[in-house]
Parts: C-alpha cells; sequence; structure tokens
C-alpha cells in the first residue's frame, strides 16, 4: 500500500514545489518520497513512489491529476477506433523514470526490498474508458456488455503492456511486485471471472518467470479468493472487510496473505489501534502460507504520523509474543 | 430497490416542475411517481418513492438534494452537543407525507402490495457526519473511534426514529418494509458487528410486531451473511457481487433472499440480459429459503425502459420454466 503522502510534512514539501504528475516522472524526487517513510518508521520494505495511471501517458491516454478531484483523462475510449489507436509502451523509453527511481533506490537503500507495481488491467481500462473516478462504473460495465470483444482486445493489451512494465521494473532491482486490482470488486462474479481474473493470471505467469514474487491485491474480491489463490501469486493482499479467519479456510496455505489493517483505525487513539493490530495478528494464526502485516490500503492523509509508528512499534512488540510460526511476519 | 426514476420520460416530466425534495414530500406526487413503473412494467410489487435521508429533515438536519452532487447537509455533526440538539421525530406529524402518499397509492392500486422502507441507522449516520456522499468514510470512521459512546447514542436514536417511521408505513399501508444499509460493506467485520448490526437488528426486533414481512439490505457486506440471516428479518436483500449459491451455503434456508442482477446489466444487449437473468434464477434454486427476483440495487438513470420490459418478460418466461419450488418467485 501507498506509505509516502501527504499525512508527512517532508512530502508535503516536496509536493509544494511540483505537481503530483512532475512528482512521479522525475526519478530523483520519486526516490527521495519513497525513502521518506522508510527513514522515519523503519518499514521492513519500501513501495517505489508511483501511480498505477503511468503507463496510460504513453498508451495515449490525456491524463491529468487535479487537486481534490484525481485524475482525469481528457480522452476517454468511445470506440474500435480509440482502442486501436492506442499506443504500445516501451517501459525503458517511454516509463524509464520508474526505472531510474528504482535504481537509485536499490543503490541508496540496498537493505531495505523495494515493490515495484502497476495497475490490473481491468482497473486501468475502467479509468480510460470513465476519463476518471467513479463510483458506479456505469460507463465500463456498459462497454464490457456492448462491446464485449472490443473489451477483450483492450484488456489483453493492458496485460502485456502491465507485464513488460513489471518486468522491466524487477530489472531495475524491484524484489516483489504487487498488481493492483483496486475496482474488481465492483463485479459480479461471473464478470469478474471473465474480464478481470484472466488478464491478471496472464500478468503473473509472464512476470513469475523472472522468480520474483508476486503480490496480487483484489480490492473488494470476496468471492474469488479461492481463484485468486490458484492464480499462481505468490500473496494476495486483501483489503479490512475480508476477514484473515474466512480467508484461511478459502485459501488453505496457498499463497501467504497481506493485509489487513482499516487504514482508518489510524485515525483512532492508540488503545483503539493496538486492539485491532491485536485482532488482525490474531486472526492471522489462522493462515497457514503465512502472513505479512499490512494496512488494507493506503495510508490517510489526515493521518497523525505519530499514529503510524505506534502501529509499527504494536506490531513488533505483539509479534514477538506470537508462537514462531510464521516466518514472513513483517512490518507494513 | 428503486423503481422509479429518471429513466422514465414520465417521471423526467413531473421532475420538470418540481425539485427532488419537493416531489419527496407531496404525497399526490410521490403516489404518482411510485405508480409510473408498476403501470409501465406491471411488476409484482411497488415501493413507496421518498428517500433514507427524509427522517434528517425533523431531526434538525439541513438537508438539500444537489443536482449532479446528490444529498448535502449544512450541518454535520461534529461534537457531542450536535447529537444531543438532535429531535426526536414524530412519523405522524413530521414526516406525514410520506405515510399520505401510501395511504393514496394502498387506494388506487388494492392489488400491489407496496414496500415502506428507511434507511440503517450506519447509514444514516454516515450521510449525517460526512454532511453528504463520500468514498472513504474517514469522518464517519473516526467519529466511531474517537467517540464509540457518543456513536452509540446516535445511532440508538437513529435506530428509535427508524422503527417509527416504518411502523407508522405499515400502519399507512405497507405490506413488507425494506431496511437499506447501503454503506455497511465499507466496515470491517468487528465494526459492522459493533456500530451497524446491532441497530438493525433492533428495528428488526420492533417492526416484526406487527407481523409484516421485514427486508434487510446491507450492500457489500459479505463477511456477516450467517449473522444477517439470523437477525430476524424475513428477506435478505443481496447486491450483485455476492453470488447466490454462496449465499445459499451461508444462510442454510433461515431466510428468502432477495436479488441479485447487477442493475448495469440492464445497459446490455438484449441477449446479454437474458443470458444473466437466466444464471440468476439458475443459482436461485439452491436457495432453500425462497428467492425473490430483483435488481442488486436501484435502476441506472441511463437505462433504456425497453430493457427493462425485456427483463420482466424474461423473468416470468424464464422463471415459469422451473420446478415450482419457490413460491415466493416474482418480478422485480
Amino acid at each position: 500500500m501507498r506509505q509516502a503522502g501527504r499525512y508527512l510534512e517532508e512530502y508535503r514539501a516536496v509536493r509544494a514545489a511540483h505537481d503530483f504528475l512532475s512528482l512521479l516522472s522525475t526519478p530523483d524526487l520519486a526516490c527521495e518520497v519513497t525513502r521518506q517513510p522508510i527513514r522515519r518508521f523503519g518499514f521492513d520494505a519500501a513501495i517505489i513512489f508511483s501511480d498505477i495511471l503511468v503507463p496510460l501517458v504513453p498508451m495515449g491516454m490525456d491524463l491529468r491529476f487535479e487537486e481534490a478531484v484525481g485524475p482525469v483523462i481528457g480522452n476517454p475510449l468511445r470506440s474500435a477506433s480509440d482502442v486501436d489507436r492506442l499506443r504500445g509502451v516501451d517501459p525503458v523509453s517511454d516509463l524509464g523514470f520508474v526505472l531510474d527511481a528504482i535504481q537509485q533506490f536499490v543503490r541508496a537503500e540496498p537493505d531495505v526490498p523495494l515493490i515495484g507495481f502497476a495497475g490490473a488491467p481491468f482497473t486501468l481500462a475502467s479509468y480510460m474508458i470513465e476519463g476518471g473516478s467513479t463510483r458506479e462504473f456505469i460507463a465500463t460495465k456498459r462497454f464490457l456488455y456492448q462491446e464485449p470483444r472490443l473489451a477483450r482486445k483492450l484488456l489483453q493489451k493492458l496485460a502485456w503492456t502491465v507485464s513488460q512494465h513489471l518486468i522491466a521494473q524487477i530489472e531495475a532491482g524491484a524484489a516483489a511486485v504487487q498488481i493492483f486490482d483496486s475496482w474488481a470488486g465492483q463485479l459480479s462474479k461471473e464478470d469478474y471471472l471473465r474480464y478481470a481474473l484472466p488478464y491478471t493470471v496472464e500478468i503473473v505467469e509472464l512476470v513469475r518467470k523472472t522468480g520474483v514474487p508476486v503480490i496480487v491485491f483484489a480490492k473488494g474480491v470476496h468471492s474469488c479468493l479461492s481463484e485468486l489463490s490458484t492464480s499462481g501469486a505468490d500473496v494476495l493482499s486483501v483489503d479490512w472487510t475480508i476477514p484473515l479467519d474466512s480467508v484461511a479456510g478459502t485459501t488453505e496455505g496457498r499463497v501467504a496473505i497481506q493485509g489487513n489493517l482499516d487504514p482508518a483505525v489510524l485515525l483512532a487513539r492508540p488503545e483503539t489501534i493496538e486492539r485491532e493490530t491485536q485482532r488482525v495478528l490474531s486472526e492471522a494464526r489462522s493462515l497457514r502460507g503465512g502472513h505479512i502485516f499490512n494496512l488494507g490500503h493506503g495510508i490517510h492523509r489526515s493521518t497523525n504520523p505519530d499514529h503510524v509508528q505506534f502501529l509499527v512499534d504494536c506490531v513488533r512488540r505483539l509479534g514477538r509474543q506470537r508462537a514462531p510460526a510464521h516466518p514472513t511476519d513483517a512490518a507494513l
């Protein structure tokens, strides 16, 4: 989950002088911002500061980030010719700034494993079709239902682009990669199995040939945890609405599980943070494939950084009290 | 689920002359708009045209509906004194317009069972705290975590208000009532069991004394279907992300199930609508407590009314082809 961001004053200081897209595309800045939460909290791993939408720019999408709105795409996909016009992406020449930031980080922090990432095809397609964020996914679903063949063509292009981008991140030094399917939970099980999972599986298969672990985060996908656990991914990352003890039964130890504290818990008083951390660690005991402690989503901008430090201390302290049965336990 | 709305030209004609809040609070208009989809499609039951937020106005909330934004509350809850200041609601004198609309409908359409409804306390509280719609529920969760006692006091007030409102709707002629917990799926299982389910159960217990069936719709609540099925409700309404065959195993025939076609399927071509309807009916065969065919959420404004008619025809035609094992099968 995103570690850096507006909840940190050192991030706000960098951001004051640069817009979001400049920050992402300037390796010195992206590396610096990636290092900020590592310096401050000493997390066991870092995630590169980037955005799932960056590959859409070289594909030909007119992307900007508006304050208080989020991503806006000026030329959303409307027709077959829009899909045909999408350009192939060369991860080195088109997205070299991500790779440079990864290389810089790995040189600067050789002892901190770095996670690269990308968006899953369905989630990326939803932004390309809606032209930005949405709550109802009406344009996306209309596109899937009315133009299933065109939708598959788009998802296929995205699967290829994403897998090449992830492999390049691994070659640049990423120690693991995570695929974010942030909106897959909006689909029925059948549509998830039709329009989301196959493309994620294709990416996992291509990327795993590198030998580097692959984490899949399919937010809100309750009904396909079993299918996800046989997708070839090493780790399944789950949000806070999916109880870990029910995940244990469904995934049967085939994958490690990452998660799943509600990031809003960091807005609570310390005693509540400790209680909820203890609950997650306790539920995680039923996971036979191992557990990586993490939030169920990114840190909210109104979070007090002292609470993040308190959480890290809780995980380290309470995690040590447990039976040493889960070697992959790690903090955030 | 809401049947009336902008997808119907006869609704748009009424709406052109009245703002949304006036429409809700004028019984002649609310009754007329409730009858429109019944006249057009001949659904087996109607749902009164109203809004879950109407009880907040006599409680003291400054509610308005803005075009393209939705509900906006000018005085969101911030403190204990804000909660203390909330007024008790007399459903007859404060919300008599809902009851009048129900009485008018029952007189005009004596053969069409009418469903009354209200919002569940957690969902109503989220609007009161956020001041409108939200995607992240950060203010709501901060309130729950930082002020749990105050949150319980608010939820308790809402449970009482909602139960009195539902009982009054039944006395006015509603043949069943539905409780909408539209945002409960945003909570972890523990928080759902703490801050949402107990208040819904309290309402169900009070309302069921009338002898009228109670339907509970807890959108996106995957992890508590078993708890919901023992809540005392007669019917559990599920959205399209919850597969009916998995519901069958969890609820074990204790309740009837309502749902769960994705309303976005109505944007598809007829053959896709038919395929998905067949799928829902086929999955529903595993439900031992009976099944009420319905959408998993309200109809989207961009829906072609001819597709709704086609869906009704599909359900009636395909439903008849099935073994007569489910006496509660009904169309929408």
